[in-house]
């Protein structure tokens, strides 16, 4: 069965382990050509629609990368702020964008309960839209982060930790922590934690979940990640001392969230247009983070993993600890020490995004590369 | 005579029928071969430049959708606000946006007397630069809609019909209602309304212009729609009853504008910067609107037109009843069932510009389409 | 020596006269190519990204040109505002925005002493990656605004002196003055004037600077204008009076600009973000314009030129008295004589920055020209 042709990536715990390899292999593939000079393009013309309902800097770098490296044009619906939008509305702005289009990316992290419901609402237009033979084709969607899942940062995240070990075989028996670590700021979407331990639990890790009473992640997605360590005879458990978690850990992925109980507050409040209960809230839960400053990843810490060296991962950007705030994430020097890698982390997200929209438009993604292989077009003359 | 050729296309009535009827051709021809994932790229390299001074999403969508079609790369000129500027301004601008540019399309609907205007100013410095050697070609430009036409729209709405109904001959003799709506909003633009008189006319259409008394259009332009009435065997006539003017109509066409007399004092008010004139003149306005409410389509007057199944159209996004607003243009039954069919009206958009973008860049646009069969190239692998 | 291959544009007083020569030479032919119908493509894809933290129609539109000229995708980083941001921030975007980027074009002009070290910054961060194996390939960086210099608009008019007098050689001994004039502004950067002294005392020129008192430019730029004069055979002095100087002048260059002072003094504030002070300073600094509104370059000045019709030079847009403001840089009649002499100057933009693209990512860009004559595709159908 392929789950990827013609079906929109929207959450990893929906795809199937080969589903999974398969984006895995085609971006390190993808990658491979173009550092070697031949260039991947498959699209003579067509567009890749991005909308972002939150900022983005290197997220919509990443998603005009990958449109570009396949020969697609990206347009960029910008809707002026977020906002929770549906029925009419985003059925018809669904369509009237679809026409000529092959790909759409979504960003929409702001809402519990809403990013992924409306990158569903989007698609059940194009299905309806394509039926109804109104498009030409069903543009694909790709989640680039929902109030559930990141799937393009974690997947990018498995590519680094698969290259850095050596196989996604080497994964099993690692011990991974995910972290909350403070930050002095407010509102930080859940998708990323959730992402990670949902994904990494499929491949025989040892997945430690820590965070401070109260910073609850959705209770849905945790129940996930158990079942998928299990499965995949790994581990999954929970902590609240991010001290006591990193002793011996391999990986560790310190970073900050806000707690589910105050994201769903949140959401309520927003939908209520209730300015002063937002107000309030974000100064309680400030308040809240201020109690756990001593969440920082730092030297002391780096020392109780495996041989003082666990790999140290981030999506990007950290609050790096007298560097971009005075309390933060991850401590100065610590971050310093795998600064490097933190950026190659990042350089694969262009093209796990490529190889979601190859592998979504194509039925056989490989077939495909080998076609490219024997054309050997290069990209620059 | 080709008047399509390095010629700009700013309103349907200076085009000869040949030129419209070119239009609709290309249009298809367009859709057709990307349909069948045939490239009808015909530029390398080249840059489209949009100058929008009114908020748009769907036209821009469609304007980028055409140019990526034929191989062109938009670059948004955003002017930060809706401003009425002639002059050096406007001739220095035009000609530093067009050194390797093909095409320029602009949308400046928001005051009368002025965007097609402006639109013609633009045209002259680029008709100086060329003459002078400054530009290695004349950039064509295509009218996203001013204050008098909307052509890109209103041959959208042809090409509806026209497939639709199964041909032009078709058209003739068939009762087609232009009639004003109510909408709880303020200073909608003419250039629908007026679009589409001026153009279904020539068609040997009966076109049925209904509004309230006050809500009156651009007299000139209303002359015109009768002239080419009478000269197409059609008819024109204008009345102040929706529910009368319904009866028996083969297509209706409910949309909401601005009273001329309002527009023409809003214009005269923006020039004085009279912020005052123009905060009492809005209330005034929806004061006058809200005396009718009672002027939506729904399902009453749906049974009252031919065969009680008229063919019911509009630009989008229509105000709904329920839906997007309390009271409005249409009932949310009556949208409802004709929903996919504004979609599909909406769709053949962005293939009329790709159309209007060849017609003007290529003498002879079908010997192009034939080239484009022959090489044969796929849009993708 | 090729100081241009993989190495960045910042300063043309960095690079050699071999240097320079071959852009003019590459933006010629690049220019010839594509009014030829001959398309100078040379990336399959790939991206340019652009980063203005200031205001830009002109620069952004030639930027854009440039890369889709030759093939590459444009992608904006647009930062919120102009901001002086430094360290891990600047080091991490500089990475996040490269992985699959060739060019970026950067302008920065609005702090002294602050915009030509951001791009070194960038730089750095761009060598280290490289080095690092983070980045396929270390993207070039084209200045396209600093505070010390403005090398497309420099070389766009030196293209423009060169084709108008026929040569380089031609240029020798010619009298160009670059004056200050009276603009009702506040903050213009000093990197026009400062990019026109220091590239012209290259070509043999005698350069008069002119300002009144207090008006100065950055002494050291002064200096390396003053030295490149002598090595040249040429000359540079400085006067304070426009009058005086324009006498048998054969090229002039009235164009407003802040004092160096000023400037410095405004950086400092805007880094203690003192608003009171900075509002005091404009008001100062426009008092202190208000004293020379005579430095205007009008009729009765121009007569005093060689043979009473010198060529006059702007970067456009200028403050034409009457126009665009009341007292500006330019009498409307001088402006309207050379009007389109400036869109011609202008004109040359987009392929000096075309030149500086294909010079900084290939070794021998006039054999990728010969290849690009040898395969000889059409740049439009």
């Amino acid at each position: 069965m392929n789950d990827l042709y013609q079906k929109d990536f929207l959450l990893t715990w929906e795809k199937s382990d080969q589903a999974l390899k398969t984006i895995l292999e085609l971006a390190l593939l993808l990658k491979k050509l173009r550092d070697q000079n031949i260039s991947p393009k498959v699209f003579d013309t067509g567009l890749a629609i991005s909308i972002f309902r939150d900022k983005s800097t290197r997220t919509r770098y990443s998603f005009a990368s990958a449109a570009n490296l396949l020969g697609l044009t990206v347009q960029d619906l910008d809707e002026q702020k977020s906002q929770i939008a549906h029925g009419e509305t985003v059925r018809e702005t669904a369509n009237m964008i679809s026409f000529l289009t092959d790909i759409i990316g979504i960003r929409d992290d702001m809402f519990l309960g809403e990013g992924n419901k409306y990158m569903r609402e989007v698609g059940e237009a194009l299905d309806e839209g394509f039926r109804e033979g109104i498009l030409p084709t069903r543009p694909g969607i790709v989640n680039l982060q929902c109030d559930m899942d990141h799937p393009t940062q974690s997947l990018a995240d498995l590519l680094h930790l698969q290259q850095h070990f050596g196989s996604l075989e080497a994964l099993k028996g690692k011990k991974i922590v995910m972290s909350w670590a403070y930050s002095p700021s407010y509102g930080k979407p859940l998708s990323v934690p959730q992402g990670v331990i949902a994904l990494m639990s499929r491949f025989g890790m040892n997945i430690e979940l820590a965070y401070p009473e109260g910073y609850e992640l959705i209770p849905e997605i945790v129940e996930i990640a158990r079942a998928n360590a299990e499965k995949s005879s790994g581990s999954f458990s929970v902590s609240h001392s991010m001290e006591e978690v990193v002793k011996d850990a391999d990986i560790v992925y310190p970073k900050s969230w806000a707690p589910y109980e105050v994201m769903k507050k949140r959401t309520e409040l927003l939908k209520a247009r209730d300015t002063k209960g937002l107000d309030d809230l974000e100064k309680e839960a400030l308040k809240q983070n201020a109690q756990h400053t001593d969440w920082e990843f730092n030297d002391r810490l780096l020392k109780l993993t495996k041989n003082g060296n666990a790999l140290y991962m981030h999506c990007l950007p950290a609050d790096i600890s007298g560097v971009s705030c005075e309390e933060g994430e991850v401590s100065a020097g610590v971050f310093e020490r795998y600064r490097l890698q933190t950026y190659r982390e990042a350089g694969y997200k262009p093209y796990v995004i490529a190889a979601m929209m190859l592998a979504n438009r194509f039925e056989k993604p490989m077939e495909v590369i080998e076609k490219i292989v024997d054309r050997n077009p290069y990209r620059r003359l």
